[in-house]
């Protein structure tokens, strides 16, 4: 790493369908410098994730699309290097949306985003991307604040294998609760089963969905974690409870889609089986965050909860790496390492 | 009327598409006669309810379908022709699902399902199928445990003058909300407007969707009673505020359908919004009835909630009537008149 310029990636195009690594245009700039009361970051692990489909549309969504032409929008954790601002010192560590880039700066206005990292680090640094960051308020929030588990009932979430996916099935089994995942491969199957403990995974590419829920569900779906939509919520909802939750946390299936896609075709069942669906961001639940953190925390002490990620070395390869989040084949969270922790 | 037969209306064959008088078919039989513990019902008013509409197919419900050949279900209010029960004296009057008949026969075990009405009648006894009905309570609890208006909010409410609609909207008003109703045709519109002051009206049937709702809801949509599902639901997703909330009453617009129905389109706002969307079925709500007929009945005394029904005269005509449910003829709750009031 060169550590006079500011490499970026910056959003050049709208994706169309999929995401392209034309979308986005590389850029080298000076390393900013600091005024009073700013601080300058230097760049470590940036989370790809998701959502970073719905930022590079314009379509109306939950925060401003990204610009054309600005840094591409991430989450990130990182080491001041170096601070003009009372609350910060060098090498504390942060996380906040520091942008696909080598070093960020930040100004007055921007510097209550910045979360500074507990010091000493009471686990690995890339936990703060993953079951101790935004990740694990998703699963704990979606999971416990909208689906309210209850001993003995069953929990299925789709994109099982993913960041947040792998933590719901493993906080629902803490509750209690009989775990379904569904996912893209028998590898995947494997994993959630063997390793974190599901009950039961179905592989969607190669399963007949409706009798592969029916047999792995003989007491029916009281909760569905939703991250995809399309046909794995159509398949769900003919196997629902009476007044089944469904968090509806994603819907990647569709983020990529170039046509309008229809909701689900068995929609009535809401109605029938008094489902709630319920979406949510979970920013929404930021002021609640440290009790996420307290419990997930507590559980990874005690070994109740795994996580797996996948981390692809170097800034240079986040367009590419990108592209991982919607072939089906990482497990985990995805995660681009742009410089070396301290 | 022949005092010596009871005539009858039993599921011929289930509808394909819309429902056709030959769904049903006529029997004459002789009025039964009781056992000890057994009572014997005159009915007098017969509801005709877009549930019908479902009840009439053998999908998966909520309740067991209507079998073929089985008298139709159907809610009515009748006076106790005789009894050898000691809770019910001849002349009482009472409500039940006692179907599309002249009399019912309430063996022993179905007698907890029979509701005695008080004596005297503080209201017309159609009102009983209407504002204080099980009518009354899909619109109290839909709105209020659901649909939680605050004052200030908007409300939107599709089928606005039919029977529940129509309640919605002035129920929401009375909340301090501002309310727009959807309905069929301008005199609808009118009536909405000018009688049971709602603050706008669209006939669907002529407007643009999107901006009519758009114009006639400056601050967003924050709750939708949702009584119609299809393309009105679609148009309102696209104007909902950040946790707007979607109490699904019925999906009228879908029962007919012959094809699979897709979802909304604009499904993704679910999640960009936050919406909370819950399915209910009134008969969840049944053992908290006596709170929404305590206030109903206090706002209608107090002339805050007006109702309308159109009363058809005849059982004979019954399967003629039903169609009007679908063909947006009717205003107000659709009421067959079988015997004449006591």
């Amino acid at each position: 790493m060169n550590t006079t310029i500011n490499r970026q990636w910056r959003l050049a195009s709208r994706p169309v369908g999929d995401i392209e690594e034309s979308n986005f245009e590389y850029r080298e700039e000076a390393i900013p410098s600091i005024q009073d009361g700013e601080i300058l970051v230097r760049n470590i692990y940036l989370s790809l994730d998701p959502t970073h489909r719905i930022w590079m549309t314009d379509k109306p969504q939950y925060m401003p699309p990204v610009e054309l032409g600005e840094v591409m929008r991430g989450s990130v954790l990182g080491v001041v290097e170096e601070s003009k601002n009372s609350n910060f010192q060098p090498g504390d560590m942060v996380s906040g949306l520091l942008g696909w880039q080598d070093y960020a700066l930040i100004s007055t206005q921007n510097i209550r985003s910045l979360t500074k990292l507990p010091n000493p680090l009471p686990a690995s640094l890339t936990t703060f991307l993953n079951p101790l960051s935004f990740i694990g308020c998703t699963a704990y929030f979606g999971l416990l604040d909208i689906g309210k588990p209850q001993a003995g009932e069953t929990v299925v979430v789709s994109a099982a294998s993913g960041a947040v996916g792998s933590l719901v099935g493993q906080i629902a089994k803490i509750k209690g609760c009989r775990v379904v995942g569904i996912t893209s491969s028998d590898k995947k199957c494997q994993w959630l089963q063997e390793e974190l403990g599901f009950d039961a995974a179905i592989n969607y590419k190669t399963a007949d969905l409706i009798p592969a829920l029916a047999e792995s569900c003989p007491d029916g779906i009281d909760i569905y974690f939703e991250n995809v939509g399309g046909k794995i919520l159509d398949a769900v909802l003919t196997q629902v409870n009476l007044n089944a939750r469904i968090p509806v946390c994603g819907l990647i299936s569709t983020y990529n889609a170039q046509e309008p896609v229809p909701g689900p075709y068995n929609f009535s069942q809401i109605l029938l089986k008094r489902v709630l669906m319920q979406g949510f961001i979970v920013i929404d639940y930021m002021p609640q965050r440290d009790v996420a953190f307290r419990d997930i925390g507590q559980w990874l002490k005690e070994g109740k909860i795994k996580y797996t990620q996948e981390i692809v070395e170097g800034l240079e390869n986040a367009p590419k790496a990108i592209l991982k989040l919607f072939d089906s084949t990482k497990m985990g969270k995805l995660i681009i390492k742009i410089s070396e922790e301290p």
